[in-house]
């Protein structure tokens, strides 16, 4: 990956969320000349990611943690496809989390998501995460306030000891604009085959949309840090989101450098008549 | 898909498995003319699993569960690269069975199987399955063999609730010859990239290769049923393994004919401003 784009990519990565604001990101910016170079870029890094994730695997002594976050139409489920569409299934593991089970609620809310993080070798993808649990679960007045205050250290404390042990985290926020929601939502409740995707319920978190946005400020703010950053992602335009999503999970890879382990044997040691 | 290519899958699906003879099956066949053919039919039936998948996610009313089996180097990591490689990773659920945990040992033998197999509009993959449990349990006398010779029924009743409540299941045996499979570990011996996928003790296994034969010859027997075919696919060669087991895939799915729920409800209805 070249010098450029490394930069590029870091105008998006927030490790000190001090001061962070959201205002300041233009869901509608792109970082890339036009949507068929971004596509063919994706492609090739979706092939890239795929390799890259076999080394992880031959070597078994790390993962990889994508964390997915953005309001409804965000694009989280395309974003999945476009990176990942080119590893084998055998090599991702990707845990959706809706709605809280009975058996969720009756454990602390980090339970479900830990029993979810990915295995070593493997790359794991959060489809919305623990972040919900300061993010709708605030907006929506869920869960005790005081408690929902504490969360962001925890959050902080719990992802510190998943990198510790192993784990890369990387935490991506699809922004894309409440008018380019409006225009995907319209479009679901359109079309035959997307209308099962359209939920009357998203157009209240709609109304809720100022709410939302200052949640996800404040949670970027308190839960940007050095082991797990998060990244803001232009997303209005799918193929300028794709593009800077894919980059920013290949060179986290990259850093990783992952390895084919280096084993000495004499093939001639045995028979494989 | 042609009344040929039907015929053609037909010949390897075993309903009845009353004298089943596995020596009948030729590894080395091929059901397609060459490995371009194969390979470009291969494409294309992956991007057609993954619509009919998500169609199937759309639906919410069933699952798929594609069990795979097949001696070490039979390809089962290829295989599912091939057919699933084009469906995203949200709608794909692998499970890989190794050798059980004491957890899982402390349990009945199909409890981890259970607790994995696919969630309504999903496509679930058992990498090995609950059918270790008659194959290398029986060869290598890991369990009772009175209590082994029970689980043929046992898992004959188990894959019908399954059925009956919503899934489909396809077995796929991998069927390679003892010669390919020594060429297989001979490379993997040599090649720098694929010696860490190599382990001695497979050769253990391949020692007993009459043993293992003569328990999957057992197998298909036993519990091939209408609710739960197996397929014995000739897997010498990689594309007419890939061709066969996609066309498998999609003749099934087609069969199951998933659709977009038919929502009746009016866009104007709704504020998208």
């Amino acid at each position: 990956m070249d010098q450029q784009l490394r930069d590029t990519i870091a105008r998006f990565r927030i490790i000190d969320g001090k001061g962070f604001d959201l205002s300041k990101f233009d869901p509608a910016e792109t970082v890339v000349a036009n949507k068929q170079l971004a596509e063919e870029q994706v492609e090739d890094d979706a092939k890239l990611i795929d390799r890259l994730q076999d080394q992880l695997f031959a070597e078994r002594k790390r993962a990889l943690l994508v964390v997915l976050q953005g309001t409804d139409t965000s694009g989280k489920d395309g974003t999945i496809r476009s990176l990942f569409e080119r590893t084998s299934p055998l090599g991702v593991q990707v845990a959706s989390f809706g709605t809280p089970t009975a058996l969720e609620l009756a454990h602390d809310y980090l339970w479900r998501v830990h029993a979810a993080c990915p295995s070593r070798g493997h790359i794991g993808i959060f489809n919305r995460s623990h972040y919900e649990d300061v993010l709708v679960v605030k907006v929506r007045k869920l869960a005790d306030a005081a408690a929902i205050e504490k969360r962001y250290a925890e959050i902080n404390d719990f992802e510190r000891m998943l990198t510790q042990n192993g784990t890369t985290i990387v935490k991506l926020m699809l922004n894309i604009s409440r008018k380019e929601q409006g225009e995907r939502l319209r479009e679901r409740a359109k079309e035959a085959d997307k209308r099962w995707k359209f939920n009357p319920r998203d157009l209240e978190d709609r109304a809720l949309w100022d709410e939302f946005r200052d949640a996800y400020e404040t949670m970027i703010r308190r839960t940007s840090t050095s082991w797990a950053p998060w990244y803001v992602v232009p997303a209005d335009k799918k193929w300028n989101r794709d593009f800077l999503a894919a980059s920013i999970v290949v060179e986290t890879l990259e850093k990783m450098d992952p390895r084919y382990p280096d084993i000495s044997l004499d093939p001639k040691a045995y028979d494989f008549d």
